[in-house]
């Protein structure tokens, strides 16, 4: 397999969570946002869509973070990464997606972007906007962590899945922009417990070949 | 069940075609998001986060569109909403998640209430913020339809399924606020495919019973 990553994106950093907790081997292909390789023909032939990550497994490109790693959760069932009933893989999916869908996307390089170029936003505007959907992606997931009966060592009894590979990369860019972290003492609680295993904390962006020495 | 759902919403707008199309019958609890009602300690008892939908079934409280689908898909198998194969299934998700994840949440209320009060843009602005990031999410979608082998009567083969039932809401959504759709023929080939059945057609935020006679 292949994966078309970027240190510091945090859908690629879900993406190798999973492929570290299934242990598939991957080779990575770096696509530098900032110096906008997503929008090279050569990747726009692999993924029409200008973003990372994609996913090669033999002539197939899968796309979009979630949906490639429950493509992987499928093709290589063990460790599974969402329970096995209905009512639990429901819950684990939507606390997944607070990040994946109502948060991390409001933050991205091309946002950022529009924000500061179009919309000519100072540094200071742009920082509260990413604070305030960080931290409400956060807050979210907060709420249902401490409420949750079902929330264990993990977001989700005692084994890690779906909802703490997107939970990781949520807490690690909120700090990257300097959000507060103690509204949110479930999920950081759970946050120190992934970091300490290995597939997190290799999946890290500090850890990826691409991760400049001047960052 | 039970589904908290707006007229307008269109990740309400998801699940209710899902519903449709599975043919579960469901009662409709209005939160009315322009009024504040997801604010209210009653709604945040159901779901902490202050968003739509959630769909109550017996004592579980649903919550994220697309965690909810897969949830009906899982415990109302037929008719089925994904593929069968592993790569059918990550199509689908990953051009619902285009949808869900790349451009649905930049135009949500919450989302243009901090661009109009907050970072105080003029309604042009405002207009071409959604038509960008609306536009971008169509144009993706359009890309791996038209390119795709497996796009067949709906965008994954001759059965509406979960990429349908985010497509559909993306174009609403996107002509509600003046995007041209004129660079998206497999796109709108598709949806008006699905408009043509009474389980979307039905879902429509005009068709709903909180739509208000004046809007």
């Amino acid at each position: 397999m292949k994966l078309f990553s970027y240190w510091r994106s945090l859908a690629s950093f879900r993406v190798r969570i999973a492929l570290n907790l299934k242990g598939v081997p991957c080779d990575i292909e770096t696509i530098d946002l900032l110096e906008g390789d997503q929008f090279r023909d050569s990747y726009l032939a692999v993924n029409p869509q200008p973003v990372v990550p994609t996913l090669v497994d033999g002539g197939t490109a899968l796309f979009q973070s979630l949906a490639i790693v429950e493509y992987l959760d499928e093709t290589c069932p063990e460790p599974p990464l969402l329970p096995a009933d209905p009512t639990g893989r429901a819950r684990v999916r939507g606390i997944a997606q607070i990040a994946s869908s109502d948060s991390h996307p409001l933050i991205v390089p091309r946002i950022r972007k529009y924000l500061t170029e179009d919309l000519e936003l100072s540094d200071e505007q742009l920082a509260a906007w990413i604070r305030n959907w960080m931290g409400a992606g956060l807050a979210a997931m907060e709420a249902h962590l401490a409420a949750g009966s079902d929330t264990g060592t993990f977001c989700h009894g005692d084994r890690p899945g779906l909802a703490d590979l997107c939970l990781v990369p949520q807490v690690v860019g909120s700090r990257m922009f300097g959000c507060r972290m103690d509204p949110y003492p479930t999920a950081m609680r759970v946050f120190e417990t992934c970091m300490a295993l290995d597939a997190f904390a290799d999946a890290h962006p500090t850890k990826q070949p691409d991760f400049p020495s001047d960052a």
